[in-house]
């Protein structure tokens, strides 16, 4: 593994120009020494000052003009979080003072540190294991509680710890079969073979576990995705706007790596939501554009979940053909349901009564139970709703998207429909692609193990397999690693940090 | 005065979710001891922590889930920014973690500071006077040089330590006056009339020299105004965009509180300017439209430096009728003027002698000294032009907006122009509008007193007079203020400061 921490680092850890103060952070053998040079304390050096403790000092560029007064905090190695000599020059926060100090930074002996390279080393000391790192970039970018709470626990190391222990097994698996083949030409079988297949199920069961939890866990960082699906003019933009419009202030467009459109997101409970804009479907049932409705059914599938608009004021036979349609696209062993009555605000739900039993009895010939959110309901207690989130109960909700009845007991029934999902939030869920591709990796290698011993194949490739196994769940905490990954990884934080 | 440090008051004091960390700033008597129920620490309290010393601690919310681990910033009155006990709390920069610091921040006890509110508790416990506090927030907008070195003088008490001295000399003043009035039946005149007025005239000199300083004061701070004067077409856009360009990425819009128009500013040397877009001037020689030239030429009046653009292919009695327009309109005691030959790239300099020669003796005319740079002295030294930015010298530059020939010339030009304006660069100048007020309400009042002691009025009245402006000088540096005074300070400060 190449490592480079013989120079020292220095970037802004804030940005300057919005707030009160802004925060450099200088890392690396000569921290102290290049403080030093820069910031004039009255009363003791920087370089004799101890851990944890703070200096006062005056920064001036070279014609001795005072640039700033700054507050220079002091960590010396291992206790900080490169695990090196670090400053943190805390200054006004001017973009002239920051790029000042900077500047003289530079010139003291600094270099600028690329993105991540500050956790990139503490990685590289020992202070945290990849996955570790990795979440760091996760904790700042978390912006509610379900997602903040994933990274921080990975941060932490729980995942990283769950990944060890399989890797022990795997270990302690390995060193059996090896002694095996020492053993080879007296033809001993130490390892039970039907003891390590039903070790080798539970790993790989464990490992599957892990791969299935990407989905929520993904939903979880980036957004649940909810596909709001229907014919036209059925209010669907109008529902958006009601939604988001509570909480203005809190949504954000997420512009995704993987994504090519910009989408809204919404904060509900604490659970970030994303809203994929889906086309009209059936916008006449005479003309059925096919590629905009199967361009619209595959985001149907993407989604979590599924609100089905339905406008009541218009033709019913065209309405239920819509709610068939959407019926016929939801995986409901992954997906959730919720049909929208719209328009509460212009037709009387007891004289649709027939074309909403019809719908009942479409979702009844499904297998699930349709459960009908009425008026009376809505304005009352939402404890009926909460608890219809389960999966096999398809919820019909009349609202309002103009003048938003039942919008609030919506907002419910998502935040409750995802914390079911979550489930024990205990369970560790996978966030990162490339972690996910580590534990596809290695559930195929244990998959040919179990294959190779079942078939009585030589006890020296099931071992190699094993290794190869080891090797990959290694690769995701960073025990093996390379250049290439690293700077993959590490690229891609904020510089500063 | 009313003062209401009785309470502890918390803010970010940066901005969350953009760079690696966040502070939160929390002071007043109960900082230390809300810090303590929101941050466990493991060895020792945050309470029993010295002054200038960090604590590593850990965040959870109501339910004991780990919201960060953090570090804290311990100062003890009066040894902090606020003048009390202070704690600067360190986290992960997430939306998420900041909001939920800040929550339990609240629960324990301390409340939402309001803008500026940490500066003005460090105005009212005698940490810095309002003139420098006011100067806090320049230093923190500042984002060049000279900006910066104005404000940060300011904030380090050079304006204020000048008020005082003037301040001491009028108290000694009217204490000799009202010594005279105490004796005023023995008929004793104590003050030397003539002494007094010698130093009556001294001191409004130096009012008014601080108050004349605001206008360049002002421009250093928000951008020395440059009007790009001429006919349309001339190349005024291509010459704006020619000089943005190659600093583009420090180039920023700064839309200014008391104008209504965008403007483009551009960084040269340290030195902000600002480019003012000005209608073309006589867009034919027949018709003139009086008001859009009226117009132009209230922006020329409102430039510090005015750039006339020349097009030396146009029709020559047109283009001398503009340059003759500009001339009329310079004022040449506080401005400076460059006249441009733009589009050396199609014109030969060599063939237009005669109306070059006609601009030279228009400029002559004037009492000016014409000072033509030709193309050779433009890809030489720069030594000529610099010695030519003193105010009686009217350069003449050919230069090609389109190819950016001569263009570095004219960014030295500026660059020098500037510096001779702002002279000795320690000369105090004036950048707060409330300060020139202030300042020439005390002039006002001065010179009351001088045509009252000319006049022999009683020396009460001008006693009184020179009380008054005693009165407007301490407003400045806050030895008077009032409670409005204050908040339409500090309401202009961000959050956090």
């Amino acid at each position: 593994m190449y490592i480079r921490n013989e120079d020292t680092i220095c970037a802004p850890a804030t940005v300057p120009g919005t707030g009160a103060i802004s925060v450099i952070r200088v890392s690396g053998p000569e921290a102290l020494a290049i403080a030093d040079k820069v910031i004039a304390c009255r009363n003791g050096s920087i370089s004799e000052a101890g851990g944890y403790t703070i200096k006062f000092g005056t920064v001036s560029d070279a014609d001795g003009r005072v640039i700033d007064e700054v507050l220079a905090s002091v960590f010396r190695a291992p206790r900080s979080y490169t695990g090196e000599d670090s400053v943190e020059i805390s200054c006004h926060a001017s973009s002239y003072i920051v790029s000042e100090i900077i500047s003289l930074l530079y010139v003291a002996g600094a270099r600028a540190a690329e993105p991540g390279e500050f956790t990139q080393r503490a990685y590289l000391n020992g202070k945290m294991d990849l996955a570790q790192a990795e979440a760091v970039a996760d904790v700042i970018a978390s912006q509610n509680a379900a997602a903040h709470h994933i990274a921080f626990k990975q941060m932490k190391g729980g995942f990283s710890s769950e990944l060890r222990d399989m890797r022990t097994e795997l270990l302690e698996l390995v060193s059996l079969m090896e002694l095996e083949l020492d053993f080879s030409e007296e033809e001993v079988e130490f390892a039970d073979r039907s003891r390590l297949d039903n070790l080798l199920v539970e790993i790989i069961s464990h490992v599957g576990r892990l791969i299935d939890s990407f989905r929520l866990g993904n939903a979880i960082k980036n957004g649940v995705p909810v596909a709001i699906a229907g014919a036209t003019n059925t209010g669907k933009s109008t529902l958006l706007n009601v939604l988001l419009g509570e909480d203005r202030a809190i949504v954000s467009d997420i512009h995704g790596t993987t994504r090519d459109t910009i989408e809204e997101t919404l904060n509900i409970d604490g659970i970030l939501f994303r809203f994929i804009d889906t086309a009209g479907l059936r916008e006449t049932s005479e003309v059925v554009e096919k590629i905009g409705i199967e361009r619209t059914f595959k985001k149907i599938s993407e989604a979590s979940i599924v609100l089905g608009m339905v406008d009541l004021t218009r033709d019913p036979e065209t309405t239920l053909e819509t709610v068939s349609d959407i019926l016929d696209k939801v995986d409901f062993s992954s997906q959730k349901l919720v049909i929208l009555l719209n328009k509460t605000d212009i037709f009387d739900i007891n004289k649709n009564v027939s074309t909403i039993n019809t719908i009942v009895s479409l979702i009844d010939n499904k297998g699930f139970k349709a459960q009908l959110a009425n008026e009376g309901e809505i304005h009352g207690t939402e404890s009926n709703i909460e608890e219809n989130s389960s999966k096999d109960v398809v919820n019909i909700l009349p609202i309002s998207a103009k003048t938003g009845s039942g919008i609030r007991v919506l907002r419910n029934l998502l935040a409750s429909t995802q914390r079911d999902l979550l489930g024990d939030s205990d369970t560790t869920l996978v966030t990162n692609q490339r972690h996910v591709q580590a534990l596809t990796d290695a559930r195929t290698s244990l998959l040919r193990v179990r294959e190779g011993l079942a078939s009585a194949l030589p006890t020296d490739l099931a071992a190699q397999d094993i290794r190869e196994a080891i090797y990959h769940i290694g690769s995701i905490v960073g025990e093996i690693s390379t250049d290439e990954v690293l700077g993959n990884i590490f690229r891609n934080f904020c510089i500063g940090k």
